[in-house]
């Protein structure tokens, strides 16, 4: 019988959990609210008495457990170096305490490279080898993997293309810096662009979402910032076409959903690069597995 | 006794040949003229004659042979896809014909790549993981280690950093694109960009080198051009090093020899960063390896 383990993608207000089997078969999901504020040792008892119950339910054991979270993590020392979702949490070890409650190992490991690897193992099979993936959300992260291995990098913190650099000094970025992709394609600021260009006084409540119903519409300003986000994101991959010459880009997240307002604008920056060899490779793709992140976490819980 | 590679740095009027023990411990060099305007078949004979003439210099058998060629090299095939160096050629079969001619396995791998290699082997010692090696030349170009493996991508042509966009809209560039690091940190643009500065009509004759002595007798164009090309730099540092975390950034070439002038303001974009994980853990240095290129195609022949 093929050995399951358990994911769980820590989100700031609820964490997702799938177990799965090592083929990256999702088996079974669940859910629950995340346990902050009492610090990291009722956090980890709440997620240890999730993955208990899954498991219950389940009726089969649980070989592994891993767990992707937003933020900069040491995957390798099972440490949460910082997380803004996680009330500001520096330095907290995670893997090693949850690993003995839970009696099994426990693998932490960035959002964005979990789901990178869950795409990897459970969307594409095999049909990749060198693959960068997006996460279009509130924010913008990604997760490398390359020669069929993840790529973490040194510390743990590789993968961060929200924030390189697109358009120095360019428009602001809520990690305080400037012209990063994410300040043009996050959806935060997708809707922040959105209301400065109609002279709102703030984003009233306006989504990512409402502003592709807009667009859709046929709404300019709201066709504009979509447009001006695919070309920003399109700038970007080039950059990482060049630079690793990837067989494939997913775009995952819920800001990939609105793809067909931004893809036309990606191409064509691709088109217009004066390398080819690069780009003409080059896949790119919208994700539509389901719990990535979650489903990355446990298939890596299973290989390291 | 260690086996013996030979490596070949193909440039467009010599080709340089290191004899390379598997420690990488260069043992004996050479040089020829780049036979071109004759086609593949003479240019082949060429190299391979060198090849004899050194390994009978050094009484020694070869078990491998290693060319670094600037342009678009499909290593796993052995083929150059293109080289403006090389007349132009396009898709021409290079390590099958001379393995036939030296009855000996040829690798082919592009310029940079092969320097990043070499940089990574007989430098740096195992002392790094994650290599981001920088070539500053005429143009710029990069090679990448990563995990402990050197990345060449999909189709052989990662490490394009010098073609990255770092500037949307900037800077010509010789490619035909605007505002690539290379627009302002390769040689020959740092020398037109002191020219424009000057008003003078054309490079006249000046080289990087020129600028170098200039900018030390304090020429405010010339330190300008140095300090403008190390703030570019910076960017593209930046980029990397949040996209792939690399534990090193080695620069190497000619214009690196300049590098008093242009690591100052490189490090300053790296300190101004506002996520400093990947930057306060990456080494920045110059490389001093001679004939990293070719020492670094000779290697990686050994261990293909």
């Amino acid at each position: 019988m093929k050995r399951v383990a358990v994911g769980i993608d820590v989100g700031g207000t609820f964490a997702k959990l799938v177990a799965v089997d090592e083929a990256g078969r999702a088996l079974k999901t669940g859910r629950l609210p995340t346990v902050l504020g009492r610090g990291p040792g009722p956090f980890i008892e709440g997620l240890s008495g999730a993955v208990k119950a899954l498991a219950g339910e389940l009726g089969r054991p649980v070989a592994a457990v891993g767990l992707g979270i937003a933020g900069d993590v040491d995957g390798e020392r099972g440490v949460l170096r910082y997380s803004p979702n996680l009330d500001g949490w520096r330095d907290v070890e995670l893997a090693r305490p949850m690993a003995k409650r839970l009696g099994r190992p426990v693998r932490i490991e960035n959002d964005a490279n979990a789901a990178a690897w869950g795409i990897y193992r459970a969307e594409l099979n095999g049909k990749s080898r060198n693959l960068l993936a997006v996460t279009l959300g509130t924010g913008v992260g990604g997760g490398l993997v390359l020669g069929g291995r993840l790529h973490a990098g040194s510390l743990g913190s590789a993968g961060e293309i929200g924030h390189m650099t697109v358009v120095p000094g360019g428009e602001p970025c809520a990690c305080g810096g400037r012209g990063h992709l994410e300040a043009y394609a996050g959806g935060r600021n997708i809707v922040r662009r959105y209301a400065e260009r109609m002279g709102l006084s703030g984003a009233e409540g306006l989504t990512p979402l409402d502003l592709f119903k807009r667009a859709g519409k046929g709404d300019p300003a709201a066709k504009a910032v979509w447009r001006e986000a695919g070309e920003i994101l399109g700038l970007a991959l080039l950059n990482v076409a060049y630079l690793l010459n990837p067989d494939t880009v997913v775009l995952t997240g819920g800001v990939a959903a609105a793809s067909r307002l931004f893809m036309g604008p990606i191409r064509q920056v691709l088109k217009g690069a004066t390398f080819q060899t690069p780009v003409e490779s080059l896949a790119l793709k919208v994700s539509r597995l389901a719990n990535a992140g979650a489903l990355g976490a446990a298939l890596l819980s299973l290989e390291s």
